[in-house]
């Protein structure tokens, strides 16, 4: 517990904010889209996607289904006529293209690696339909990839399932300045979007680490959570109307721009999560909201994760409407980012857990106001330790970077598991520490290079009851996978929490849907995938509902 | 225009608000959940249910259906055998029970009736279950029924089929008020929730006029729009989960509390909106936001849509995170107001449109500070020519019940024709005008009896794009129909508006889908219903994609 002088000393730190101009809370609205710096200088990962292994070969049990067609010399002329456009099919067919194909077979995480020959990139609706419409008449089976991105191998072919990549649909249609409803193509990169709407005085409602590369077609595809859900809430509020072509070439017009529509059936939901399985996204309507003026943000240590949660829920009653951001970080995950990146810590001295809460809202001054008030209280009440908030813009993406590098800084030793979680907020925390208590126990985790694991850490989105797991290794080890699971899902499983929040299931996690959805609930997926994709050539070895 | 004096004077009443004690802008947050004191007044209809027409006479085009079974009484001895308890099965198959099943049989706007014989109403889902097993499996049409406040005759019989009222599964089963999500049976009444969400310092994301005798479930079913959405959100993004039932018995389980969950199709969204045409919607988990402690509603005069416009953009900006409300009414629907009410107007003088703008918030001192600057803006700039702002919770009341009144002043005449649309804001009010000088060169409206429409007004959710386009009749007259319709649909199509917003098709609206969605979306919708309700016994003559 914190000490009166200690506290003081905090409280006065926290207090800086109060006595400097107002201006300091007022950073320009983008900065939240330029590249952090504590992770710029992250060890980039040396291996050549070629010496990543073939998910054919890391998964076994998955088998090419004999029943889709090889791709021939002939289906690529039909594309090559239909796409026209020199770059916008890369034929590994007719001749070697490897080099070309290798960044659509592999992910970033270098976890999967495909074996596909053909690449397709449509410039509009109707091409996507013609092609679909191909494939489906003569059983080639299909992936969908935006930004690739994606975390759960779900946007890279298994084997020579044809990749359909959407970069080229890249325009933005529209933005109405009054309403907020944006209407653009599924190949748009977020950050470029978020950007335009930017100078438009909007954003996008949705923001996330890898914002400069993944596409907004794929978050919807997936139904992207991240780091405004808190505030903004779900992409299946936020979306207002869907275009997506259906395996058999069916257009799907529901590019609606309004923010109500009740008449019938809500079927563009059905493609807010689907993953690419039941039809492409080619376009998206969606309402935007205007940007905050003041961002403010702070930085905590506490003692436990009791102490965690009463933090929570006194920033929920008192930042109320302003509070866009209430992140979860456990000391290891801290620890780690330090090691790596080398960077002073935002507070002296170390703790349990760290929070960092972030406001937005219309008027600096009376969010500064409120902010404070918020901070005596906790530091008074002892929930907090020790706090710091951010002076300026540099500060605001200094404290970001110690939450949002710990993905890439987790990698730094090699690779990462990970797991994405729902869990009831109380009993969050627990799942680390048992996790941690069970790798160590197997002898599996140690300071040196005979152990598999450096160290198993949690953090998240608190506010989204959102814990991100994550065991960092120095080289993935089938002894580390199965002290990893089936445990993690059983114990989710126990919780009625959800396998994936935001993730997705993708091939990590296709075999275990069952840990968080019941029999029939699979069977009525199943219903609906047979229903849209009754040959099922789309992401045909992902989903375990075909 | 307002002179420099008149807006002097305007300012001057508006800026009352900073001299009162702010304890004026915390009124009790139960407020809005009384009735309306503007509206205790109001000539209540006197007809008896029995001189309402029957809907199979009003729309002779709909067949009673001969593939449906004839009720028997080997049927209701199931049901009482089922259900058991005294009041649970209202029989007018064996005996003469048409006074007790009239209620059920009628709507409230007393425009449909039907010819029900049988009224189920169960305890429990698996009870609900066992009965739409029974009904599918002996071809027995039924009609989901909850609080029975609709507007388009979606909850009503029309020939006899068996209608399932939900109002004895009344029971909140769960509130995590960490979280925020409550778990409740769908029969739970909204303000009985609200009321009890109230006690916990939260709110339900939803407030509509029916408040009082609508239930959840069927709030969920027909994605109620109302006063909250501009803050809150759809439904679509507030709830959690839902538990429904399927027409051949199926329990659909997906009734989670967690924020995020992405494993697999997100079937829960098909049922909100569906109207209770593929399942019965059994339980709803929801989240629920905390609820505002300083509550402020200013009421303005404007001079013409396009300041209302400006004015609405400026609200945006200027109240940003803390505007909850943005109603617009014209002139004429406060002068219809005024004449059944008899109360004082709000604001001196008359203006062509009037603006409730209510504001929601943490902290009153902030939230007045934002609405005083708003104010002095709007009102320097001329974007509006008088004002007011509550002093405390009676005048909040009052401001609230010239917007909440208009329904059922409207109705003081004898019936209205409600329109409830979408529309881009900027042509928003064009339609009001048009439709009313259609109506007025038809020689249809005039200040006595022989003229069956007493005015044409316009009003709705201008935050939401929703307009309220509402003809006042002293009587319901084909003439009037056909000069309304399809006009009034035709124009919505030309600008690719929505003909229901947030009041969903029933069977008002049943024959219209075509005008705000293509004939590719009707059929995948036809697709569905085939999907769930292949025997097609769920609201069997309202939708049209059977």
């Amino acid at each position: 517990m914190a000490t009166r002088s200690k506290l003081a000393f905090a409280l006065r730190r926290a207090r800086i904010s109060s006595t400097t101009p107002t201006k300091c809370f007022r950073p320009s609205p983008q900065f939240r889209h330029q590249s952090t710096a504590s992770t710029d200088d992250v060890k980039k990962p040396t291996s050549s996607p070629k010496t990543i292994a073939f998910t054919s070969e890391t998964y076994p049990d998955l088998k090419r289904n004999s029943k889709f067609a090889q791709i021939s010399g002939d289906h690529v002329e039909f594309f090559k006529n239909l796409l026209g456009k020199e770059g916008a099919v890369i034929d590994g067919v007719t001749r070697d293209a490897t080099d070309d194909l290798e960044p659509f077979n592999g992910d970033w995480m270098r976890k999967y690696r495909g074996h596909t020959k053909l690449v397709l990139k449509p410039g509009s609706t109707k091409e996507v339909s013609k092609i679909l419409k191909y494939c489906n008449d003569n059983m080639l089976a299909v992936v969908p990839q935006g930004g690739n991105s994606g975390l759960v191998g779900g946007s890279v072919p298994v084997f020579d399932e044809i990749v359909i990549n959407m970069s080229r649909m890249n325009a933005i249609r529209s933005f109405d300045d009054v309403s907020g409803a944006l209407v653009a193509d599924a190949g748009c990169i977020l950050e470029v979007v978020d950007n335009f709407l930017g100078e438009k005085g909007h954003i996008f409602p949705l923001d996330l680490g890898a914002k400069g590369s993944c596409h907004i077609g794929g978050n919807v595809a997936t139904n992207a959570g991240g780091l405004r859900l808190l505030r903004y809430g779900s992409l299946h509020g936020n979306v207002l109307g869907i275009e997506a072509v259906l395996p058999d070439g069916t257009i799907v017009d529901d590019l609606s721009k309004l923010r109500k529509n009740n008449t019938g059936y809500d079927l563009k939901q059905l493609f807010v999560g689907a993953e690419g399985t039941i039809g492409i996204i080619t376009g998206v309507s969606i309402l935007c909201p205007q940007r905050s003026k003041a961002i403010n943000v702070a930085f905590f240590g506490l003692s436990s994760y009791e102490k965690v949660q009463k933090a929570f829920q006194e920033a929920k009653g008192q930042l109320s409407e302003i509070l866009s951001a209430f992140e979860l970080m456990d000391s290891r995950s801290q620890n780690l980012v330090h090691r790596v990146t080398k960077k002073k810590r935002p507070l002296e001295g170390e703790h349990p857990f760290y929070c960092l809460i972030e406001t937005s809202g219309s008027n600096s001054e009376h969010d500064n106001e409120k902010l404070e008030k918020f901070l005596e209280h906790v530091m008074e009440a002892e929930i907090v330790e020790d706090g710091v908030v951010a002076q300026d813009e540099t500060q605001v993406r200094s404290l970001w970077g110690w939450r949002e590098g710990i993905p890439e800084c987790l990698g730094h030793w090699g690779g990462v598991y990970k797991y994405d979680l729902s869990i009831p907020i109380s009993e969050l925390y627990d799942l680390v520490e048992e996790t941690r208590e069970k790798i160590g126990k197997a002898g599996l985790m140690g300071d040196d290079d005979k152990y598999p694991v450096v160290d198993v850490v949690g953090y998240g989105h608190m506010g989204d009851s959102n814990l991100h797991l994550n065991v960092a290794v120095r080289r993935y080890d089938k002894k580390v996978e199965k002290a990893l699971e089936p445990f993690v899902y059983e114990w989710i499983a126990k919780r009625n929490g959800s396998i994936s929040a935001e993730h997705g299931l993708g091939l990590a996690k296709k075999n275990y849907i069952g840990y968080s959805r019941s029999d029939t609930m699979i069977g009525l997926m199943k219903q609906i995938k047979n229903l849209y994709d009754p040959v099922g050539i789309l992401g045909s070895y992902l989903q375990s509902f075909r």
